[in-house]
Formats: structure tokens, sequence, C-alpha cells
């Protein structure tokens, strides 16, 4: 059963159904550009991310994934203060990545042109060749997710996260470290596709609760901070994401009866312990708890279960996503909401520095 | 008048009221350390700042103003990637600054003690002189707030902000660029707190809303995201705080009618007129706008307005967040809530790496 005979009905899950492929693709396309990527980076030691929204999300994995699987320190930059503040900072130790699916999300562009000017080289994440972004990079990946016109963005953050995968691996010792479950990723976001597990039952979960919060830590924290975003702007209901500990230390005061909380995890690494107990405990408080992804003991802890990736840590949120992408979707048309245009959003994302 | 004649009720208004000494007081401890901070920044080029819940609150701010007034490149670190993942980073040219108001919190404690190891000079911001923090620091930077019994931070968050600005001056080529305008902080705290102009209003606003965001940017970020934190802490109420351009760049489609929005603006600066703008356009969309601070032509641009400092932007956040203070103090009792001590959370707060 491939993806495409679920013949989905909204265009944001035809888009989801394309994300083997864009997947395949964008490897195909990125792989051969690592030596170029590792070039530009000589005598600099830092990376440097700049983004908003999702693609900001997708940041905050590549982040993670540098500094724990590389050994390169990395970070997100602040756009105002470049936009706004025109601070005066040298940056010529730092390769600045900028990432924007349109290429054309003005802020991103102004800071990128700002980067370059305090002496960064510069990489642009977008999914459209020929865009502003992608042209005054020094180095362009191009992710190959094809034309996105549902509003919430699917294959293109998946895309994203697949450049974030090559461009770290770029700065490897060993290019290949991730290569083989890179090659995994696809067939794992097809499985997911087709096995839609579990997620009749969180939507439901979804459905009933008066408020959620999703939390995440370590390389899945970009992908809870996704989910909530998603959950956010597609089925128009106030949603928290929260690292871990950030939800540990206080904000979890607001968690009770009533509340749904979403935790994503991955089935390895040194996290994948803290979130069953995470589980367990917001239970304890009266949450109603919807796990996607994990360890094998994370479904116990939680009362809704969402099937997630066969994957280790470093690539897990590559396909993690898709399991929530299947809730979101499939939550906004049991809330008779349109996903594919939620109300107030543009495709082209746009703050005060744009036209 | 002085504040303590106001006689307040609770723990959290008495200690909001030893605000104006404890920044006087911390002011005049930490001033005689900068050539200390300066001499240990010798040879650096970045700093990198360690915390969680307020705190971070304030490490946001400290990085603001480090980037935007003194153009040295700071950024946000993530404990797990040195609490879990025990990342090998090459900190050699990075001031590290832990902050944390026990001094006791265990991750901010070992992400210290990881920070050196990898090579960086550390600064601890405490408000506990001899706590582990504190003691394992090549400087201390310790508040002067005094002892805090109720739950939520308030003059050591203010104190934290005192430090944040000693520390930037202190790296800074003119050490008293901001002399002037700190010592007008602890005056313009007594007259916010005798006058508590708006804040009736605004908490009756924030009482008839069904959800609440709050957004800032820029040097006031800090400032909008510490009052997220305090409404939801405080007031057990699901709050978002976010930035003006991420809450632009999707989550908007969620303020609708009934929803509060929280406005938190400095006086001058580039970001002045953007957020009269925000205002105007959050209340098309059908939001109350409680605004707190901002320009002359904020409080017209919102439904109601608390009074902030007349205090120049790189400054206001330290006296702006007392405003939003008064807001939660009446706001908790309005609902019948015990402000002192939230459900759910202790005063050394823990996440999973405390014992």
């Amino acid at each position: 059963m491939t993806a495409q005979t679920l013949a989905p009905g909204t265009q944001m899950a035809r888009e989801m159904a394309e994300q083997p492929d864009a997947v395949r693709r964008t490897l195909a396309a990125l792989r051969p550009q690592r030596a170029d990527v590792a070039h530009l980076f000589e005598g600099r030691s830092r990376v440097l991310l700049v983004a908003r929204g999702s693609s900001d999300n997708a940041a905050v994995y590549g982040s993670y994934l540098l500094e724990t699987r590389v050994g390169i320190v990395a970070g997100l930059a602040s756009a105002s203060v470049a936009t706004h503040y025109a601070a005066s900072l040298d940056l010529s130790d730092t390769l600045v990545v900028s990432v924007s699916q349109s290429g054309s999300t003005a802020e991103i562009v102004e800071t990128q042109a700002w980067a370059r000017a305090c002496g960064a080289a510069t990489v642009a994440i977008t999914n459209v060749a020929g865009s502003p972004l992608a042209c005054d990079a020094d180095v362009a990946l191009v992710t190959q997710a094809g034309p996105e016109l549902a509003v919430p963005a699917t294959k293109t953050y998946v895309g994203q996260l697949v450049a974030m995968a090559v461009l770290a691996t770029a700065l490897a010792p060993d290019p290949a470290i991730l290569d083989a479950d890179l090659d995994r990723v696809a067939d794992e976001i097809e499985r997911l596709l087709a096995a839609r597990a579990g997620v009749g039952d969180a939507v439901e979960a979804l459905q009933a609760a008066s408020y959620a919060v999703v939390a995440g830590r370590g390389l899945m924290l970009g992908t809870a901070l996704e989910t909530a975003l998603k959950l956010e702007e597609t089925c128009l209901r106030p949603v928290r994401g929260y690292s871990y500990a950030d939800l540990r230390h206080g904000p979890i005061s607001v968690v009770t009866s009533g509340t749904a909380a979403v935790l994503v995890a991955a089935p390895d690494g040194p996290l994948a312990g803290a979130m069953v107990d995470l589980a367990l405990d917001l239970r304890e408080r009266g949450a109603v708890v919807v796990g996607i992804g994990g360890s094998a003991a994370f479904p116990t802890a939680c009362d809704v279960h969402v099937a997630g990736p066969d994957l280790p840590e470093a690539v897990a949120p590559l396909a993690t996503v898709v399991a929530a992408q299947l809730v979101v979707e499939e939550l906004a048309q049991a809330l008779g909401l349109d996903p594919d245009a939620p109300r107030g959003l543009s495709k082209v994302t746009s703050t005060d520095r744009d036209s």
C-alpha cells in the first residue's frame, strides 16, 4: 500500500503523503553539497541559525544535532538584533544558516545580509531555488519538497529537517555518520502514513480537552514546538509547546484535569526514560497524556499512544513529526475547520519588516 | 510616601515593595565587581547564558543588552546539552553566565561545571552567597534582594536584571554607559508601586478574558515572557508569551474575541512604533489589549493601559516588570488564589536532575 492510495481529501493530507518522496529527493540533492558546506566552514567554529515559525522549529533541531552529534557550538539568532537594532557584531568565526520555506520572508533575507556584513559565511535552507534568500547565500541548500499549497508547512518542514541533518553531517569529521539511518527515514514515514496507529484516539482525546500543552526535550524539542504550533495554527486552539524542563520548572501548575498533554519522544537516547516519568507525573495531575513515539515503555505510561518511527534519536524527529501531522489534520477536520487555510494566516508569512 | 506604607497583605506584595531597596543594594554591591568581570572576559569574545524559568527571562534581557548595546555575541544555552548529552564543545572563547536565584538548582550547577570543563570562564548570578553556584564560579555576582519567601520571584528577578545590566556594562568599552539611567531605576519602581496606575482596569480585563497572550520584542521580550510566566504560575491560567514577530508569524490566528493581549513595551527604541501597530491590529481582531509601558502614542492604541517607567529602553525592563507584577498579584487575589504559594510549585525548583 502506498501513501497515495489513501487518497486523502485535504491539500494538507495530500502534501503529507508526498513526504517520503520529498525526503528521498532532498537527500539526493543535498548530499553532494556537503563538501561545499564543509569548505565554507573552514576556519570557523560556530553556527548561528536564523528562522521564524516552523523554520525556527527546524532550526532548534539543527542546533541540538550540531552540539550533541558534531560538537559544534550552535544557537539561534534573534532577528530583531539585525533588523531593528542593526547591532554591530563580529561573526567572522560563524557560519550563519538562514531558514525560510519561501526564501522570501523579508526579515530573514535582511538578517542574512546583516550577518554577511558582520563577517559571517552564509548558508540558506529554502524550498525555492532562485529566491532572494537562496541567491544571496554563499551556499543554498534547496529542499526538494515541490510547491506547497496548504498553509501549514508539512513536507517543506520535513525537507528542512533533512537539510539540517545533511548540514550537520557535512561539518562532522565523518559526513557518513548518519547516512544509514537517514536512508531509512522515507520508508518509516511511509509506514506511519499508512498505519495511522493511535491517531483516532489522539484526536478524540484532544477534542475533549479544554486546554493542551505539548512537551519534548533535547533533539525532540523542535518536534514538540512544531506540534504545538501546528495545533495552534491549524486547530485554532491555544497550545503551548514546552521543553520538558521548562514545563517541570513552573507551568506544570496549570496542568490539571481537562488538560491534554501531548508528549513527543524518541525511541532511545538519554531522555527517553525522563519522558516516561513525565507522562506518569502528568497523569497523576489529572491530565490526559497523548504520547507520540518514545521508547518501548512509553505507550503504557500514556493514556493514548500514537506510533512513532523506528529510528534512532538523532534522526527520529524527521519522521516523528509526521505522526503529529496526522493528528493535527484529522483534528482540524473533526473540529469542522479547514486545515488548508487557517484563519488569519497566509503562506508567505510576514512580520513588520515585510512590504 | 514610601512603598512600605502601602502595607500590602500578601508576602508577594511585601517583597515587591522591597524592590527599590533591592535595586539600590544590588547596584552598590555589584558595580565594584565590574573590573573583575572585565578581566575574566579578556581574550574571550562570546557570552553564553544558562538559566531556567524566571532566571531564563532575565537571561533573555541580558542577551539582547549585550548584543545591542555592547556589541558582544550572546545566546542562551540548552542545559540538556550538558546534563543529558554531555556534549564536548569548545567554549574557550566564551564567558558562561549561569543564573539561579537559589544558586542550588542542580541542572544549572551541573551545567556550569560542564562549561568550565569545556574551557569557559564562569560568572554566577545568584541571590545566595555561599550557594554551590556562587562557590563554583570564577566570579559570583550576588544580588542583594534579601531572602524571598513567596514562590513567585519578584525582587530576586529584578535583582537579576540589575546584575545583567552591570555585567553588560562591565564588558562595554565604557562601563559607565548606563549608570545615570540605572541610578534612576529604584525611584521609578517606587513611583510605579505607589501609583498603581491602570492596574485595577487591567485586572478586570484579564478576569473577563477566556484566554490571554503576552507579547513584547527585543529588549522587552524577556519582560513579556516573565509576565506570561507569572500570570500562568500565579493565576493558574494558561498564558503564552510571544515575541512580537513570532505572534505575527502564525499564532495570531488564535487571537479573537475573548482574548486578552498583554503588550509590554518600552517608551522609546526601534520597536516602540511597531508595538503601537500591533496593539491596533490585535484590537481589530477582537482582542482586549492591555498595554504596559510604551511610548506616548501607546496608551490610546490600547483598551487598558498600565503605566510604565520613564526610563530609556536599555534599562526600562528593570522597572516595567514591576507594573506587570502589580497586575499579577491583584489578579491572583481577585481570582481567590494565594499568590504566595501557587499550586504545585515549590521555591527551589527542580527538574529531573535534582534530588
